[in-house]
């Protein structure tokens, strides 16, 4: 007898094999309408046998690739610079290790744990961003540190790296006049066209990858803090996943803002594990 | 301290200076199949936290606009006449003071004391009518003032103005029937193609907008009570809002059939808050 | 007084005058996700009042046509050999009176028993089968008869007729390389498209139809025992639907995987009652 | 081929055969807080196989009694008035019948007209009603007729008899005092201790049974209106409805204010179904 | 027309006027299992006008009381230490007009808040406890400020008060053991008898009373952040309630982790509306 | 970086160490109501760090004590003859191994499976059975391996042991007079009293005990597939578990029947938790 530990779907490399490790980072404590996303790395791990292993879009089977489920961190509740110095640790050991790290949120301020550490490696990083929300903010409630201002702060990190974001439909006048002024952030309104321009720049390139799930529309993707109408479509974001197989040099990962108590039904959550599963087919 | 009253976003000007004065119209007593949309008021002012106040699409921001919330109207369950009597009085009363009354049902007979208002003041009164259902029955369970009779009642009412129904995808035989005998009904079925023709056919007129919200897709939008698959989508409905932007007369507007207790992932509410929040921008 | 049967919509002519019968088959006993197939002939019959007889689609209303609704089997839980007799005698009855058997799922297995009853009185028999998954593994868990080996049991009962496949988005690695030596499958991935092409070739032949309603988009059909992200529109399907009333031979029908429990909203059983009633008058 | 009406459980007698007829009065125009019991009807009709017909507290069958389920009247919405009369109109003619008629609400407005029927015929009628709420308004928002006046209209109607009532836990001050003052009024606060002196009290005289479900504690019963806490438990409602084969007249019986939809777990339907068995069983 | 404030039932008074004060505490920072406990104030705002403002229990009508209700503090999201200052400023403020502070949380952190302003005031203060949770442990998740330790914090403060806990059913080993040596608390588990002692020992002594709604069975109260079964009825509660009309010195009083999200039947927030309307009518 | 193993509360002991083996049984194919108790094991480790280890009742920790959880077993769906002997084996292991089987369904039907391991160890084997349900059907629906014939099963394959049930509430007549002729079964309805009358004629003796979960009210316990209104308290099953520490010879335990999606609450699922970290610790 045995006891199975419960990876996400077939990620059940050791880590000396794996080339990609997916990690959760249970983190929700400065989301101002609907927290929960702390609960998304076991939803997605506990639902992901509900889909297929195997791609029809890329023709390619998770079973056959090397990937290590780390399980999630042990983050402090409501001590976000904590919080973020364990994510960036982790990161780094990842990154350290010659690996992958694709990082399941938690709220969208995870993601300056892990582009902390990527930058520390790898000075002229890239972000690329899919989002319905500019996360510009200077602060937010008075605070530095929110998932309202991560891009923000991920933008100072940068030393002479781009973002580029993607499906962008809500933010204050503020974010929007600082878009037009900020000479290296590109912004796509709305929809994902031009994201092959972009991937033509950034050949050769080093890049992060951060897809807050609500860039989604909430008809498909209901279950996330601040859900926000008039997003992509399921197939829109799968094309756009799809084109990063393009030659870049993508170092790191990550997906997040799935709450799965606002996913009633399930399919928010179905919807992640197969993001995540495209994904990986596609950085591997 | 102070009591802070729950407006709707930003909607704190003092009724004097207001240009537009909000409204909800807390009736459902005809609803046939699942009724609640008298909680639609209080659910949209207490979930308009939720999005920003700043449109990007409109370049505009809801705190540089005169909108004042009256609240709720107390109306009283299950007797359709002096609820709609109730309602006619307080968009005359809005209206008399040359301003602009956007009202929140409710179930769609509210809009019937609106119009009835409205074309006190302008004889020449046209109607826009985005909707899932075409609401023209003669009468229906044996009554003539109905969620489902609404449309034909206004109808009755005009002088010389033009009825233009967009979306409608669910009628009767004798309805369908009807509207082509009608000459100053234009229905366009599914979608909201031809809304243009209409615009230059309006112009310079008075013009009352009703949007009942299950013109939206159920995907989208399924806390409402007769929810009708097929509907368009949130992107064709923005477009749709922001086209009024034309050169019309707007003289009053509702907003309707939102029923917060079938909306139990939130998103059916915060569209309805984003379609307010456009349709408010795109009128001032 | 008198007690009315619960009939869907409008279902309500005598056995021996209809042209269809409708009957449930509540049978989910080999569900690998979420079971509850089972109650969706209560549920669609319960909540068909929610829409009109009336479509404006095809300006036919059901009240002009005859059909019955012989109500649900009583299918035993757990025993799939059996379920599968019991409908197989329910359709071979209906085909040898001269009418069309729609039948109303249960999960998709219980295609193989109507399948079973339509080739033993139509040997060419063929098939045209709307899904989002292939349903073509030889066996599933050690099992033969399930979910997911459905058309793969009935592709062997085939004499030389085809099976058309639309929308199907996901499969084993093993399916996909199946479909591809299968010289009388026909796959269509991801979209209804080319059901022209096969409409042209079925002309004249006797053809079945099985819709598995999970060949929609989650969004729009959340409803299900395994939602799988990237479906089609209503819309889409609508189409497709109406395109069914090219000259065939149709003589049976199925629409299945209705799952009510994870339905929360409604939306999902308002759809497929309304695909019901659009299938219906198409074939009518 | 047959198609199975869809009664509640066992209550497949002819009218003719029956001793007491159960019949639906789907009408909630009047419900100020939470609409929706007039789903109530379908609601017990299709979960009432998720009990056994069997009662172990009263070692009786209800496969054993003469029941015939009449399904719902068809009451216009949001007519207080018609509907009332239709109600009076299907109690007087079972009552004229030499049968119990026994009415599924609705909300608990609906009992008026089987009160109405019921003392026209038996003029020194008597009312046991449990309840969370007194019901003793003299109008509410301004109207007469509601669920919030239903006793007090009832107890005009009276000549001569009393109303007992128990579980009460919510009135206003008006109501307190009434009561105190009222001489045939018998009120239990709370609980519904006393039942046996009022049993006694009413031997061999005409008695009717109103029971609105919310005298349960919104623990069990959650599935309701104007949910109450501080509500009498499931053992002391069974308890008290077994009291009740006391040799008493029971000319007429309801059960009233489920509401489906709020009733997320199902329990409170399933409740109501085993409420309804026991009630039956002890009248019989 | 007028803005009508959207106060707690019937609290309407003017500050000025007031000899109690309601404020809400949004903060739920360092919730563990289910946040949401910020959205409390919100609810039972929207939802108090579905039950009666009269009493029956005390005979008692809270519109025969000056309360008014000042809204929710604008708490910043995750900076505990922040948000307990200004809770503290805020009741602070209230004991220095004369009044009562009676704040809804929140989470049960936010009572460190109000006790450090009435310590500030009352030297002797006692604090009366019911929860389900001892929340005496030293440090939770490596921080001092928790939901989790928030009565050890309130000991801390006290100086020469006394703390009793009732209803108690969930600790660890080391908080047991503490309870044990701590002189000055006394515990009462599972139950909440003993209160009648302490009453009269506290007959003239200041006492803060803190109330966690999950002191409650989670049969009645499901919606709260870390539901513990084997809780007390709401009869029980309300009995203790109405014993704090003994002669007490109640100075501040609070009721805490409702969880709206969490309450689908909506059944907690009336029951915590119906705690709080007995809670002060009792004090006042 | 370690991938951590999802073990209910402190189960993680190894195999070898352990006294207790914990293990899922995911079958529920024969549910005739409301399948979905295979999700159950799953639940309760996903949720169980949602209260303490330890117990005040039994002032034990359950990290002072060797556990091991192994996981669900991987069982066939809808093939109950595989299934009942895959949980056969498993038991049969660990009682060879001198350890405790402790078993959670899935329906009660697995409850089989284990006895007959534990009748070839122990041929004089005893049963304590807390359920709603008698389970005593000689077969249901056709079928003798069902969820409503498992105790029946059970009595025969006893060789001279005694079943004792309590809080049975729903029967057949057959079933009621079933148990009245069978020497060897006591049946107490509706309550846990005479447990210790049982537990005193157990003594030495070897027992099985086997908990359906539905024995609780549903109003704590609503996610299960068949809810009987009426059950025991939260603090009567407490009380019964307790009184388990009498000197018993416990060979196996089970709990069954928790079904997760209908406990939309989530307390269904802590209350299963509390239930078997009471059992574990009362047991070692």
């Amino acid at each position: 007898m045995n006891n199975k530990p419960d990876a996400f779907m077939a990620c059940d490399s050791s880590y000396d094999d794996a080339r990609l490790v997916l990690f959760g980072a249970p983190f929700d404590g400065t989301s101002s309408y609907r927290p929960g996303s702390r609960f998304a790395g076991a939803a997605i791990r506990a639902e992901s046998f509900g889909i297929e292993t195997y791609s029809p879009y890329l023709r390619k089977d998770l079973e056959d690739f090397a990937v290590f489920d780390a399980g999630d961190l042990d983050l402090p509740f409501g001590n976000a610079v904590e919080a973020l110095s364990q994510i960036e640790t982790a990161a780094a050991t990842i990154l350290a290790d010659g690996k992958i790290p694709f990082m399941v949120g938690g709220e969208h301020l995870v993601t300056l744990g892990a582009v902390n550490a990527a930058v520390a490696r790898y000075k002229d990083l890239n972000v690329i961003h899919f989002d319905a929300h500019a996360d510009l903010r200077e602060e937010y409630l008075g605070e530095k540190l929110s998932h309202a201002t991560v891009i923000r702060r991920c933008h100072e990190l940068l030393e002479g790296g781009e973002i580029y974001q993607f499906g962008i439909r809500s933010m204050t006048m503020a974010e929007d006049e600082f878009v037009q002024r900020a000479p290296n952030i590109t912004q796509r309104k709305y929809d994902l066209e031009t994201l092959d321009d972009a991937l033509v720049k950034l050949e050769g390139k080093p890049v992060y990858i951060t897809l807050d799930l609500d860039v989604l529309d909430p008809s498909i993707f209901p279950g996330t803090g601040t859900p926000e109408p008039g997003g992509v479509s399921f197939a829109d974001l799968m094309e756009a996943i799809h084109m990063l197989s393009h030659p870049l040099n993508i170092v790191g990962c990550d997906v997040n803002e799935l709450s799965p108590h606002y996913d009633q039904s399930g399919v928010s959550t179905i919807t992640a594990c197969k993001v995540i599963r495209e994904l990986i087919l596609t950085i591997l």
